[in-house]
């Protein structure tokens, strides 16, 4: 018999949630994933509390029913407005972006104060700000809406968002937080202007993108889960089997997904979630 | 015994829609209104045919139950996908702003050549081009996906949005279409930025915007419905009654509803369609 590998559900409003998924892979590639991109009410980063904490747990019962043996919300949204509902509602274990991301940026910061971009959402919920204050940093949050928008326009390198970038960094980083000297990337859309933005930044900034720190937590939380197997048991698979499912179109999915991923999707299911 | 004022729902997608019922309450001030905006799955323009129908749907019979007794789809993306999935499922009439639009270009355009832009989903739809082409008209679509978030930033006379306006109209008019002499405004969230759209387009462009035609169309329509009735029998009430309903916060609804409008919102509950 052979140990079974462990799946992961991934889950996001959309499409940023799979900037997450490509560095699970990376850190974690002996599992099998399943992704839920709730695309047909994407998306999160503009809407109330009440409205996303429904739509988060809704699809983390989904993930659960699939199979999903840990959950990892790759949303910033969801995460920072739902995750205590979340966590409360499912029966496995369950992993946000927003306190790896906060560790990781307490520990590349030196003068311990630190600027936040997000949705407007999740800068509302300051829940980046109480994470970074609980270590002893000074946090600013800035919400940042065009930029979601302007990298779904695949405008990751152009000048309109340099320009937008230029306008919301500069009043995040002025009026006394100059000497800020981290910048957290609060969306799992923003790893995709990352280049643009060490451009715009001020040059003593070091970048801070959750997706690693979060890969990083949920394979220190799998270990502790499932205790090592030796390895004439372990299924041999190379490759791990990722699944997908769409709340919208799986065409524009499939589409629009694989720039986040960085490879192609094949495997995208429609669900309904019973509206 | 006093006649009844007719009572007019109005449907969007969230508040876009209060353009068209601004345009409403000039042209028939004597009627009650209330509108239905879907803030917690909104947007509508960068979602599928399936998807956007099925929310349109419930919320036009959202709007019958609450005594509508016309309907207004006062979101040009759920009137290019669904407006017949809409009809066919409502039992009282449906008015979209679609064939308004058309209208109204077709009567303004000397050349008989026009440009369209609206969202992702509306332009995906042909519904303009159909329309325009059946009244002999020759269209260019153009998808402006950027323009509805940088009117909800408030950003509607920037110089971000004037060079992101540039770039979408340079493409729309280039190309064998500089002799086009009508830009019709297919989403309800673009009668913002009139001002700053006159100074990009070519100095020859008319610019039609389909809530006055649509509006227009429903007073004609409701005379058809309605037989005259004596002055002294109609209720003496001057001023309309009005009723918002959101799915979304209803803070965020008056706060940001009150741009589009034009004036306060009072009146807005919280509605849930039981997802």
């Amino acid at each position: 018999m052979t140990a079974r590998r462990p799946t992961i559900g991934v889950f996001d409003s959309g499409f940023g949630g799979l900037t997450v998924l490509k560095a699970l892979l990376e850190v974690i590639p002996g599992a099998d994933y399943i992704y839920f991109g709730d695309t047909a009410r994407l998306p999160y980063g503009s809407k109330s509390v009440e409205t996303v904490a429904r739509y988060a747990v809704e699809a983390a019962h989904y993930l659960e029913d699939q199979g999903a043996g840990v959950l990892v919300i790759a949303c910033n949204t969801a995460t920072a407005l739902a995750l205590d509902r979340i966590t409360a509602a499912a029966h496995v274990p369950v992993v946000g972006v927003v306190e790896p991301g906060a560790e990781a940026a307490a520990s590349v910061s030196k003068n311990k104060k630190v600027v936040v971009i997000g949705t407007e959402a999740t800068v509302s919920s300051h829940a980046y700000r109480k994470a970074l204050e609980g270590r002893g940093l000074d946090a600013r949050e800035k919400a940042c809406p065009l930029l979601v928008p302007l990298v779904e326009e695949g405008w990751v390198d152009h000048p309109v968002t340099e320009e937008v970038a230029h306008i919301y960094l500069g009043e995040a980083f002025g009026d006394g937080f100059h000497d800020a000297d981290a910048l957290v990337l609060g969306c799992t859309h923003y790893p995709l202007l990352k280049p643009l933005l060490h451009r715009v930044a001020p040059p003593h900034v070091r970048i801070v993108d959750s997706a690693e720190s979060t890969a990083r937590v949920v394979a220190t939380r799998l270990q502790k889960l499932l205790p090592p197997t030796p390895a004439a048991q372990v299924e041999r698979r190379s490759l791990p089997r990722l699944k997908f499912f769409a709340t919208d179109s799986v065409e524009k999915f499939r589409r629009l997904g694989e720039r986040f991923l960085g490879h192609s999707i094949e495997d995208v299911r429609h669900v309904d979630l019973k509206e």
